[in-house]
């Protein structure tokens, strides 16, 4: 979609179940070991009780539906802000919604972005901004 | 690392290759398989020319840091900011550094990232706050 | 999409490099470890003179459409017909269409699908039958 | 083994445990990330009520033993059939088994291929067509 097909409102979703594949894949190319993500027995110590997901791994998902669905392959990624509201454990399923809130011209657009869990609770919020593609 | 043991200007850095086989398990992960990541044949079109890694692989590095150096194990990754500057391309070597800029109280800490190319062209820039283990 | 919606001649493609990774990782998870897959010393010797992609690895891309984009999910994947035709080495690109050839009542569709290297030559041919979501 | 030392009724059986990680690994080199496969709380309003495996995921053990043991190294796949009879769940054991069907002279072999699950349920059948390698 060109900055033109553009509307504020607009909006587009991708949901996954979170796995354990995902967290030790996404450690195996990060580098991020953290314990709390790769440490079950560290994490039982902690206060969320069990193994988390990588934030940045949850905050990666608004990519995806920007660079397959909403605007689409061509756009510029140009910035992205993220606040890691709640944690994510290994088995829920979050679902990253994305919504035009200002076409700011230039051809520059910014989203709303929100990923929450299968029970409502936002696990990550935050701002993107892009240059969808040129017809 | 303690609240109390950090000083404005400290610093660490992680530097990884960044290979084919970390764009295809990123894209496998997040499933944004926007044919610039995935694509040798479309991504030939684009103004990079080649396969371009995915911009969150790259800010995922600083999360690295925070999580296994500096602060280390126990942080609590509040939020993050993210400006991609430059592409990275399949084979460049990134190098992410991370300095404490302001003590906040309340436990925060704020700091810059800043990662850069073999050649030293930036490619993502921005903030983070975090609230470091506790004693 | 429902079956109402679908008309003949209606298409839709996916396209991807196939990588090393995609090859070793198709080979870990089915357990095809075919030298001429694996094994760059042996498949020297072969006539492709290389290593070459599984065959069902590209046969599986026509799945890939119908699961996320035409139909897209919900569908029913009844069967698949596939005709190897010419190999795949590893960094070739393969794209994939799928095409609806016939509405067949019940709520069947069949299509057509072909996989094409970046040079035209086709690399599989086939039909699937699916059943698309209902309304 | 060579066309001359193939019988009509010869079989041989590949056998896995189909994980997440499994499932997880075929969405992400095939880039179906149809939610039936990867995204749990869909997958439970759906009629398995949980994620099932990709059915070609299930089609591509027989070419494992193709590849391997049956007749093993140096054949050439010219085609097969797959009927998706019943979904595999993360977590079922499927037994692959292809037989010799007929020789079909010229040097080609027909098989009749059956994948089961661990309680006997048929998943997916087919017939492929093989040129065993030559002396």
């Amino acid at each position: 979609m060109y900055y033109d097909d553009l509307n504020v409102g607009d909006s587009a979703s991708f949901e996954k179940t979170i796995t354990e594949t995902d967290v030790y894949g996404f450690a195996g190319i990060t580098g991020d070991f953290n314990p709390a993500h790769i440490n079950q027995r560290y994490a039982e110590g902690t206060k969320f009780g069990t193994r988390i997901a990588h934030g940045m791994l949850s905050g990666s998902l608004f990519s995806t539906i920007f660079g397959t669905e909403l605007p689409g392959k061509g756009t510029i990624y140009l910035s992205q802000t993220l606040s890691f509201v709640a944690p994510v454990l290994i088995g829920d399923t979050v679902k990253a919604t994305v919504r035009v809130s200002e076409k700011l011209g230039k051809g520059r657009v910014r989203f709303d972005c929100t990923a929450a869990k299968q029970d409502g609770t936002v696990v990550v919020q935050g701002e993107a901004l892009l240059l969808p593609p040129r017809p």
